[in-house]
C-alpha cells in the first residue's frame, strides 16, 4: 500500500456543513484540506431538481429564523446578484382545507393553536420530569381539558390544525415527541431560489479540495492523535477529521448491521464512537422523513389568494360528541387512536402542507410536504400511483382556489390548450428515505428523545474527531443555517488548535 | 381619645386584592379583620357602570392569561349560575383601520408584528445592560433596519399596527418602555360580564368587615410591632396591616406634596416607607391611564364580521420614502418625532382600540380604549366634545362595517325610527385619571423603569406592614387576577405567622 497522503484536516461530506468548514479553514490559512463526498455532487440535502416549470428545492427550501439566521444575514450582506433570491412566504393565518367543508373559517382557530403551544410549553417547562408523550396524546388531551371552552367548530377543527407541526418535523403525530414539538421562530421564513447558488458560492474557493464519488469506510485513530482515513479510492492521514454525514448514517456507524443497500454509507470508527455519542444516537434521537411531492401544471388556473395550505386529516364525524361525552382521558386516547389509525389508504388520512408556488413565483406548481411514515410509502410509488393517491386532495384544493378538477396528462400527450381546467403535466417525488446517503430528511424527536444529549456529545467531539451538521447544534437544529454554523464552529476549533499550539 | 379598636389584620382598600385578603383570613380562622375603603362602594378599579344598552366594565374588563389565571380557573370550578359570564374575544388577526384606506389588508402584517416582538425580546434579553428606549424608537428602528425586507405597504402600516401595544399598557409610544412593552400571553383573553359578580362573591362572607366611606390617613408603627391606624372615622390598632391602595396613591405617600384634590387619598406612614419601596415607587415605576369611551347606539346597524379594531394613527404620507432614504437612524427618529407629535387635535392622531360589542353580546355599543396622555384630556371633555372628537374615527369604522355615518342624538330627542343610519344615543367616558382613589389605571413602565424592583420591595413588605394589588406581583401584573393572587399571598403570610408563632 502506498504512503497515505497527509492533510491537516479531512472533511467527510460536502453538504453545507462540510463545505463551510473547508471554506473557513482555507480562508484562514489552512490549505492542507480535503473534502470527501460519496455523491456525484456537492450540497447533500440541499439540492434542486429541474422540473418542467422550473427548478425545485427537494431538500431544505427555506431560510428559517431570519432575525438570527447567520447564513441569511451573510446573504443579505452580498451584492444582490451574488445572493440566492428569496421571498418571505409566511401567511398571517394557516389556511386549513377540510375534505368536506373546504377552506375552514372558524373564529380564533389560530389563536387556539398558539394557546395550545403555550399549554405544551407550560406543561413541560414549568416543572421537571413530566413524561414526554406523543404529540397525538397532547392534541387530544388539550381538546379534552378545554372542551367546555371550545365551540363545536373549534373542537372539530383544532386537531386538524395542530397537525401542521408534523410538516415542520417530518414525523406524524404518533411518532412526534410532544415535549419537543414546539418551535421558537426568530423571525419570518423565506423560500429560497435556490440553495445551490449558496452552496456553489461556499464551494467556489475550495473546489479543488473536493473529491466526489468517493466513499469513506474507515476512520482509525493513530497513536499521534491524528487519523487514518480509508476510502474506496484512497488512503489518507490527517490531524483533524470532521464527520458531517447525516445523523441517520452516523447512527448506523454505531451498530454492526448486516450490510445492505441502507447501510452502504456506513463508516467504521476505530475505536468506536464513545458511549455518550453512541447512546445519544441510538437511544435519545431520531430521524424524520419530510418528503416532497411536486405537482407541475400547464398554467396557473387557480387563485393566488392564499400561498400555503394545510389539507386536513379527515376527522371522525362523531369526534366532538366523543370528546364531550368522555369522562376518561385514557379511554378517549385509545378510542381516538382506533378511529384515527395511521394509514396510507388515501390522501385525506394525513395532513399535507401545500405551497401554492403560483403566489410566490407565478409558476403553475404545488409543492406538497409529507411526513413519516407516509413519506416512505409515497417515495416507493410511481408518478401514476402518486397522482391517484393525491387526486382527491389536489382537486379539493383547486376547488378552494376557485378552479376546476385538473386533467391528468403525466405522459404530456395533450397539446397546450385553452382548457379552463388545470392540466397536470408532471409529478416529482423526493427519494430521501431510500437514499443511502440521507436515509430520511433531518433530525427529529420521537417521544422520550432528548436532542440536547446528542448535540452536547457531538459538539464536544472525540478529541480531534469532530462532528458537524444540522444534528450537532441547537440554534438552527434541522436547518441549513444550523449545519452551516456547525461547520464554522468546527473550523474554528481546528484553527484555534493549529494556530495556538 | 377613646381606646382604639384592635384587629389582628387591618386591610386598607376594598378592591379585589383587599377583599381577597380579608376573605382568605376570615375563611381560615382569623375573624378579627377589618377592611377600610374610602369609596362608597367595593371593587376599586373593577367597576361596572349602567348605560342605556347595558352595564359596562369601566375598569378591568378581561380575564387575561386564561391558561394560568387562578381567578378564572376558580370561576370555572363554580356552578355556571354563580360565575360571571365571559366570552373569549381574541381574533386571529388584528383588524387595522386606516383613515384613508379603511380596513388594512396587507400580507404578513401580523406576522411582522410577531417578528418585531421577537426582535425586541432578542435585543433586550440576549445581552444585559442594553439601554431601554421609548417604544416609539424601537418601532422606527425596526422599520429602518428591516426596510429592505419590507414592502411599501408593510413599511407604511407596520408602525400603525405596532402601536396596539399602547392599549395594553395605557401609555402612548413615547411614554412606553420599549424593553417592557412585550407581553407573554398564557392563553386566550375573555371579556367578563361582569366583574362585580366576582367582587360580590368574594365580599359576601366578609361584608360586615367592610367599612365604606372611610379614609385612612396615618399608619404608625407601634413598639410591639403592630400598627396604629387612623382614619377620618376612627382609630384602630392591628397586628398586621395590608395596604392595597393603587400604586399611584402609594407613590404620593412617599412624597410630601402640597395637599390637593389629587393627593386626597394620601396615607402618611410613620416611619416612612423604606428606601427600597420609596426608590422603586418614585424612580423605577410609572402608572398608565387606560381610559374608555363607550358609544351607545340605538340598534346594531353594522356588520359583526370583526369584533375588535385598531384604528390607526395617520401616517405622514412620505413615511415610506423618508425611512427608505434615511442613512442615519438618529436623524430619522427626530424627523419622525416631528412628523408625529403627541396631539389631542383629532382622533386620527392616536391609535384607538375599539371593541365591537355587537359581535360579542349583540349590544349596539362600541367600547374604545385610550392611552396616556390622551386619556387625561378626554376625561375632561363633555359628552358633546367627545362625540366631536371621535366622530371621524367612528364613522370610518362604521363604513368599514358596511354602515352609514351615524346620527348624533346625545339628548335622546329622536324617537326610535327605522332610519338606516345608527343613532348615537349616549357616551360614557371613564374618569379614572382625575379620581383621587385611582389617579390613572394601573402600573406601567416608562423608558428606564424596572417593574421588578417595586414588586420585590412591596412583596417583601416592611415587617408586618404588607402590600397587595396589581402592582405588587409579576404574574398577573396590572391584571385583576394578579391583584387577587397578591391578596391571597398576603393572607397566607399572616396566616403562617399567626398559626405558627
Amino acid at each position: 500500500m502506498s504512503t497515505p497522503t497527509h492533510y491537516t484536516a479531512l472533511v467527510i461530506g460536502a453538504g453545507i456543513a462540510g463545505l463551510k468548514a473547508c471554506n473557513e479553514l482555507h480562508a484562514n490559512g489552512i490549505d492542507s484540506v480535503i473534502c470527501i463526498e460519496s455523491r456525484d455532487r456537492i450540497g447533500g440535502r440541499l439540492h434542486a431538481e429541474q422540473g418542467r416549470n422550473g427548478k425545485y428545492e427537494v431538500g431544505a427550501a427555506w431560510h428559517h429564523d431570519t432575525l438570527s439566521n447567520g447564513l441569511f444575514l451573510e446573504e443579505l450582506s452580498l451584492p444582490a446578484e451574488e445572493r440566492a433570491d428569496f421571498v418571505f412566504d409566511d401567511e398571517d393565518a394557516t389556511c386549513l382545507v377540510d375534505k368536506n367543508s373546504g377552506i375552514v373559517n372558524v373564529d380564533q382557530l389560530d389563536t387556539l393553536r398558539h394557546e395550545f403551544e403555550r399549554w405544551v410549553e407550560m406543561k413541560y417547562y414549568q416543572s421537571l420530569g413530566v413524561k414526554d408523550l406523543p404529540y397525538f396524546d397532547l392534541c387530544i388531551e388539550f381538546c379534552y381539558q378545554k372542551r367546555d371552552l371550545l365551540t363545536n367548530d373549534q373542537l372539530f377543527h383544532l386537531p386538524q390544525l395542530l397537525r401542521y407541526m408534523e410538516l415542520w418535523h417530518g414525523v406524524d403525530w404518533y411518532g412526534l415527541s410532544g415535549k419537543f414539538s414546539g418551535i421558537e421562530h426568530n423571525g419570518r421564513n423565506a423560500l429560497v431560489f435556490s440553495y445551490d447558488k449558496i452552496v456553489s458560492r461556499i464551494a467556489k474557493p475550495i473546489k479543488d479540495k473536493i473529491h466526489l464519488n468517493e466513499s469513506v469506510s474507515l476512520v482509525k485513530k493513530l497513536p499521534n492523535g491524528g487519523f487514518q482515513v480509508q476510502s474506496d479510492k484512497g488512503n489518507y492521514t490527517c490531524d483533524y477529521c470532521i464527520v458531517t454525514v447525516p445523523q441517520s448514517v452516523l447512527t448506523f456507524s454505531c451498530k454492526d448491521p448486516e450490510p445492505s443497500a441502507k447501510t452502504a454509507a456506513r463508516i467504521q470508527f476505530d475505536p468506536p464512537l464513545n458511549s455518550a455519542i453512541t447512546e445519544a444516537l441510538t437511544e435519545k434521537s431520531s430521524f424524520g422523513s419530510l418528503g416532497k411531492v411536486i405537482f407541475e401544471f400547464d398554467k396557473v388556473k387557480w387563485s393566488t389568494k392564499c400561498g400555503r395550505f394545510l389539507t386536513a386529516h379527515e376527522q371522525p364525524q362523531d369526534f366532538v360528541e366523543t370528546v364531550r361525552n368522555s369522562d376518561d382521558l385514557h379511554h378517549l386516547l385509545s378510542t381516538m387512536r382506533e378511529k384515527l389509525p395511521r394509514s396510507n389508504d388515501d390522501s385525506w388520512k394525513n395532513p399535507t402542507y401545500i405551497v401554492n408556488l403560483a403566489k410566490r413565483t407565478g409558476i403553475p406548481t404545488f409543492v406538497a410536504l409529507t411526513q413519516q411514515p407516509l413519506t416512505e410509502y409515497l417515495e416507493t410509488l410511481s408518478k401514476e400511483e402518486v397522482e391517484q393517491f393525491y387526486r382527491p386532495v389536489i382537486n379539493k384544493l383547486l376547488h378552494s382556489l376557485d378552479a376546476q378538477d385538473y386533467i391528468c396528462d403525466l405522459q404530456d400527450k395533450i397539446p397546450d390548450s385553452d382548457s379552463e381546467a388545470p392540466v397536470l403535466k408532471n409529478i416529482i417525488t423526493t427519494k430521501w428515505s431510500s437514499d443511502p446517503f440521507a436515509l430520511g430528511a433531518y433530525s427529529a424527536c420521537k417521544p422520550g428523545d432528548d436532542p440536547m444529549d446528542l448535540v452536547i456529545a457531538l459538539s464536544a467531539g472525540q478529541g480531534n474527531l469532530r462532528f458537524a451538521g444540522e444534528h450537532t447544534i441547537m440554534d438552527g437544529a434541522g436547518c441549513a443555517y444550523g449545519a452551516w454554523e456547525s461547520g464554522k464552529r468546527e473550523a474554528k476549533y481546528i484553527l484555534d488548535k493549529v494556530f495556538t499550539r
